[in-house]
């Protein structure tokens, strides 16, 4: 018998798309677990017309996944708490709005608002001037625009998938070939997956290169937590080795990296650059918590494969994005030419695959973010934590 | 009882769509007024692919309304007249076909056909060198592109309205949120109404910062006439208090700034930068009359709402786009670094509102254009016309 | 009795469109010709979402074509050999996700995959730095992205026709009408047609200069062919009078530039500029045989239309696009500004058309491939062929 139950609801390759699929645990007689719901649907009205969404309700938390912008995840909620976050961009803006190279790079703005939104795969981070190789021969000096082609890719296959034996896992795979003449050419095949009646989802994804030469690869999970976790007096939780502030803004704020304030109307961002403690296994954890610690967002991931971890910081108003983002990466989101100067971009060798799993969790009692604040203490008990009061030439251009 | 009945054709928020939606005046028992008829559809082909359109009918002027291109009117007609143009662009292009960066910053000129066009609503004009405040809190120098982005941003909510007492009028009410992350963010709620049997229409737009800190504003509505009204000897009525040529282009035919000639192949467009006189109301009005005086297009509008206005004559060959632009708009389509040095640009408060509100005409009588010639002029009786013979650098970059 | 059966499947004009059509010869009593079978269908997912497609199966070659993408030939099959190549792009790429400026003005290869892809309209080749005339009687220095428009504007209205007499001709029409607001303005009608039963299909084009001025237009037809045509020892055969190389790269391997390597993982491309001997009608044939000499790709055209050649050399690695490019075209795929100073940019009166006219044939066995062999060389017969060693500064900029 098969491990999985699957269901393709768009398949680009063979010409085939379900707009409004159904499936739901009353189609799975026997399973006796909480009920869960799956569907799919495609958005209209301005900016969203012909956006696809997943929506996986494990019967405690739903989470809302966007094919058409790279398999991002828009929010995720139970009937208490969302994760995600208030962005001034309400619509979900579908990539063909998007012009990459508007406002001097900063194009990718006009679709923002995720809970979980990649950047990448063959550069993230701030507009900078670079050099690509590979075209052609040539080498060709360009302006590269925010945050990569990542997020505004659309899933060329998507499918949901059941998994027919405990612990039941739901999940909804997607295949992003981010693909051109030249190169490079990368294909993300993502799942994001959850267990019924559980607070926590994984993403799970594949990189590879698909291309005949080694090729550059960096990649960032910009992980976005408004209100109500994020508030004044909210805290980020970590084990981090190593603490520097981008820049002298930054700086300003150094004595508190680690705490949020109220949003504050014009506020300009911060950003801080960190290094994690982790398990003997590579695995670390952060955790936003409440200002009252009595609810948490956690990330547990693999610093072997997300080795770097920005703070990003923008307690502006409301109206205008109040936020903060956690975000494990292959390296720093500088510009990609600092970046390689300092020996952290990644290079994939043809067909080679880099692999990287988080899981996302939501607890919301006093003891559990007392437990997880424990945990993560434990990572870096007796060990180290280097903070830099000013930026470090080595982290910050 | 209500005041209107409304019905929703697109609500992106509430994810409803609804094609081909058609409503009549027999649908209201009781009414006995002119025939009327709105209908709402979806264009298909070439550029036109998903581009929704609504048609208000009220029995003697049509109106096409475009909500996908930011609520503007593609034309108005009767049985005997057009007010519109012939652009080289015959298509209704949708917005995911504007890449507006390109042609070195003029690649909203791919969708420019318009009767009615907004340009903004954070910078509209030329293509100019900027500092993008506001980002980050960093500054940012970009090149903007022309026009703005308003024209390329399609309507999230669309209903249309009847109003169920005297005078019975006939609404489609778009919602136009533009936004992004790091703003500018606005959102524009524009109402097109006309009362059954007339030759009018209003667009009203009311404009709102969403943002939480005061953000400069531009908008200029940009009225477009070609044949029949336009044609060798057509002439604009207008109770300006100023004049002046925007260009040594211009400035060759300053002694005919409000006549226009027939036809040239290769006519380089000529623009005139103008300041009207208005009632105790700060309203004014402006006309376009054919060159036999038999019809006329007129314009009302407040000089307090939109104290500038520019003519852009444009009379190329038939196939070119042989039109007139009659613009009122907050201040002058010059770039915006130069418009926020005279004191011109706007900057919205928080939450603020700008209000605009516009009457579009068609007479088409001798008598009726005399009497249109004779209110303009009252607006300027006794009152004094600054003709500048050559561009002023108050207002000419 | 009329000559051709027409049915429009789209009509932008009329607003007419018609999903998954199918017409074959099964509908025509008394026809008793080779079974035939045309449909069209839309494709779904990915950066397909949107894209139409027209497939001609005429009994023993299919020929697809995307009237979405500038009615482009995406590839051409019979049972046993696919003219065409595998792109890193496997998706037909819908125009709306093609952002021309963005990698430094390569984003058009974003989208390139086709057997036959038209560059132009009104320029081609590598971006490069030019004067725009005649916006606005302005001139504006712009840089111009890779390859112009036409690949990525869709056609307004696609119509499938069927000769009603012999040869039975089966066609697909595409109207692609190129336009902004300033210029330069083309229309293209495009007629691609097959006889029933043949490995031969011919694409016919009409551009129109829809302005009211003489307009610059570069044309040139990228026909891309991989395996199994191109292989380790892949012949081109052609009547070359004029033979240099684009570079010092191409220059390296002048002595083999009418045969081919084997895949190479990174290989640089290698174009070459040809001009070609012709018959008394000014026809011509190119032909690319596989390394066995039993099977052929022809392309016959005339050097009045289209008096340049471009070999492109792309023998990189399968999954890099392991293809060669064989490119008639008005002029060669430099900057514009280099052609233009070289008198090979054509210059359009207004209403001008110009015309062209390309017959791609297959043909699959060791004797039919000998008879192209010998009348390719019987164009050349008693001529010579000058053959630059270096870059010739005539061509190579």
């Amino acid at each position: 018998m098969a491990d999985y139950f699957e269901r393709v609801v768009t398949d680009g390759w063979e010409n085939v798309s379900e707009d409004a699929y159904e499936l739901s645990s009353e189609n799975f007689l026997g399973y006796d677990g909480p009920s869960w719901h799956i569907s799919n649907y495609t958005l209209t009205g301005g900016k969203q017309q012909g956006v696809e969404l997943v929506e996986i309700d494990n019967g405690c938390m739903t989470v809302l996944v966007v094919p058409t912008r790279g398999m991002g995840v828009l929010e995720a909620f139970t009937d208490e708490v969302s994760l995600g976050w208030s962005s001034p961009v309400r619509q979900v803006v579908h990539p063909s709005f998007v012009e990459a190279g508007a406002a001097g790079g900063l194009g990718w703005l006009t679709g923002f608002n995720e809970l979980i939104c990649r950047c990448g795969l063959s550069y993230h981070g701030a507009p900078g001037e670079d050099v690509l190789p590979g075209v052609a021969g040539m080498q060709k000096r360009v302006t590269l625009p925010l945050h990569g082609t990542i997020a505004n890719t659309p899933a060329m296959r998507v499918a949901v998938r059941v998994q027919l034996q405990e612990p039941y896992e739901l999940s909804v795979v997607g295949e992003v070939p981010d693909t051109r003449m030249f190169g490079p050419s990368f294909s993300m095949l993502s799942t994001i997956s959850t267990v019924p009646g559980s607070r926590e989802f994984a993403v799970q994804d594949v990189i590879t290169n698909l291309g005949a030469m080694p090729t550059e690869m960096e990649l960032l999970y910009h992980c976005n937590y408004g209100p109500p976790l994020l508030g004044e007096g909210a805290r980020l939780l970590a084990a981090a080795s190593f603490v520097a502030p981008r820049d002298k803004r930054a700086q300003e704020d150094m004595a508190t990296w680690d705490t949020y304030g109220p949003p504050e109307p014009g506020f300009a961002e911060q950003c801080y650059f960190l290094r994690m403690h982790a398990d003997d296994g590579g695995q670390t954890m952060v955790a936003l918590a409440d200002p009252e610690e009595e609810t948490a967002a956690t990330i547990r991931y693999s610093v072997e494969e997300l080795p770097a971890f920005t703070i990003w910081r923008n307690t502006a108003a409301d109206c205008e994005g109040y936020v903060t983002g956690l975000e494990p990466g292959t390296d720093y989101p500088n510009p990609r030419l600092f970046e390689r100067q300092k020996g952290r971009v990644i290079e994939l060798a043809p067909e080679a695959t880099y692999r990287t799993r988080l899981v996302f969790g939501l607890v919301d009692s006093e003891e559990e973010v007392a437990a997880v604040r424990q945990e993560i203490a434990a990572l870096s008990e007796g060990k180290d934590c280097v903070v830099r009061e000013a930026p470090d030439p080595d982290y910050c251009p």
